[in-house]
């Protein structure tokens, strides 16, 4: 006897990237930050006891929210901590969305949103992004059409790192019927001169829900901390009623809120992700590699047709030299590689490995 | 417009109990451990770097699994780690049961339990308890009848302490048509002369799921780690599919890791819980007042109609001495608190001051 609801026994797991748990391997494929964390980080580690974590922690992660509200400039009831960026995705499903209720994407985009979807046993909606990675100009249509009851929109865009303007969101909270989480997980690594800035928004609409990770931004993968920005009225529903009580440990409160008020040392290191992007950019075009624009940590970079190998090629050779770039074996992407920045050294180290890889067909 | 789904519009959080965050409290509301965590959390600690943090962390934490696997005698296979006991019970909601299906409990019970079958949209079938607080001699017949897809008991039972022996649990998980999970949260604090241990009947049984946590029994409230030990049946798909990927920080597994390899001093706080609840007990009878036979970290005390003051009374008269105990304004429970067991000075102190209190109506 199988106890499984039908639609789990249907599904297939989110297939994460690896994570090799050695130092030698050069880890290019789940878009971490290459450079460590802010000293203030080691400060709260080393001031932190074991003592502290005899009660129960902050249930609403109070400080960590008040000084992400001073960072954004909105008030503490629209922000809620999170377990991840992952939790936040999970508690917008569960509480806005009907199992059955249609939940929509574009395609391609970020590979855990349909599998959140099918957990929670609700049709997907997937719709084709233009050529250049922008969504598609009937997707606002299409998504009202289908009745759908969340629209899912990364921005910048994964895997391609395109970069949506605010006056877009602003089009996509204005004409969606529907609840509109924009995935921001990659906002931290754009560059300043764009001005990229949508978090005011949510004063207006009240179906819009921003989502930040410390994940990347702030080198705190390992933390597993996010947060979402949005009007009050989301935040309450989730903050109150369908979030795990007591989500989130004392520790990563400590560490998330250290992190944050450090915003001097953090763009230091998006800073120079800008800059060894674009060092890398040229380098991989100079081997016959042409990246989309990206405005995120990560480069999706074409293997074309008339180059030594394929993209799955080099992502199994590299792999072999210990060097982890992600492919994804799905519609639209299988000639391509995301190669999240690395440091100057790691770059260095991916461009040499696949010149000598392409020169050995010559 | 409310974007909120109906059953979340209609549904009530989860109320924890309070926590707050200053030294001065006597906290005996929510059932902490009144001992520190292990000396060797202490020395995790001390080693643990912010520059660890920068990398996702093991998906599936391997090494607290194996750990836990050979504490329990069980294959790795059989466990899955989880934040907290709370994050496994809405998993194995997730995972096994329809919105519209049937949740299965006790009357009273933990009050989590209505709230996750509430958020998933469920029926609850509550089977009120035997006078002694034992399960309804019908519990099975009655889940059985109302075809519960899942069945939820706490053992030792909360609030009251009670335990059910070995050969019930495996009554229960014969006879039952559905998935049934046993909350051992309290588990640690069982005299051993009781001689209860029933996690080889995991290997028996496809139905069954215990449920554990590190929150009392190793004082690590405020880390937010708990696991599930089942058959391998149902443990997979919890652990492939309906998991958030990285559900488990790195620090958390460390320090998991670290406790739980040290049994020696974990068995030694439970010991003394155990001794200062005999002491408690009998100071609290000297007073008037008396409990149910407990092998939690708990006493649910009653508070005779012929006694000065109202359960609720000292209840808010404790907590303007700055002593939190817990109050339950539900059926069956509003003559009675809940207390857990803090050191000896904190007992004292309780005892000292339920005295005072009682003495001013002499």
């Amino acid at each position: 006897m199988k106890f499984e609801r039908p639609n789990i026994q249907q599904m297939t797991g989110y297939a994460a990237g690896e994570q090799p748990q050695d130092e030698k391997t050069i880890k290019l494929n789940t878009n971490e930050n290459p450079y460590p964390p802010s000293p203030v980080v080691d400060e709260t580690i080393k001031r932190f006891t074991a003592t502290s974590l005899r009660r129960y922690p902050p249930p609403t992660a109070a400080k960590f929210r008040s000084i992400a509200a001073k960072l954004h400039q909105v008030e503490e009831n629209n922000i809620i901590a999170t377990r991840g960026g992952d939790e936040l995705l999970r508690l917008v499903i569960t509480t806005f969305v009907d199992p059955g209720e249609t939940i929509a994407m574009s395609e391609p985009t970020y590979s855990l949103y349909p599998v959140l979807a099918q957990i929670h046993n609700c049709p997907i909606l997937k719709v084709p992004l233009e050529a250049n990675w922008a969504l598609n100009k009937d997707f606002i249509k299409k998504t009202n059409q289908a009745q759908a009851k969340l629209v899912l929109v990364v921005n910048p865009h994964a895997p391609s790192g395109h970069l949506l303007e605010p006056a877009e969101i602003k089009q996509l909270a204005e004409l969606s019927n529907s609840v509109v989480l924009i995935d921001e997980a990659y906002v931290d690594f754009i560059d300043p001169a764009r001005q990229y800035d949508c978090l005011s928004l949510v004063k207006e609409y009240n179906n819009l829900i921003f989502l930040r990770t410390l994940s990347k931004g702030y080198s705190l993968a390992g933390l597993r901390f996010g947060y979402g920005i949005g009007h009050e009225t989301l935040i309450s529903p989730i903050m109150n009623k369908t979030r795990d009580s007591y989500n989130l440990d004392l520790f990563s409160q400590q560490i998330a809120t250290a992190a944050l008020s450090d915003q001097n040392y953090a763009s230091q290191t998006w800073h120079k992700v800008r800059e060894q992007k674009q060092k890398l950019d040229q380098a991989l075009i100079t081997l016959g590699i042409k990246s989309a624009p990206s405005e995120a940590n990560f480069l999706l970079a074409t293997l074309n047709a008339d180059l030594p190998m394929t993209a799955q090629q080099v992502y199994v050779a590299l792999k072999q030299q210990h060097i982890l770039v992600r492919y994804f074996d799905a519609p639209g992407l299988q000639d391509k590689l995301r190669i999240t920045i690395g440091t100057a050294e790691e770059n260095d180290q991916l461009i040499s490995t696949i010149k000598r890889l392409f020169s050995s067909f010559q």
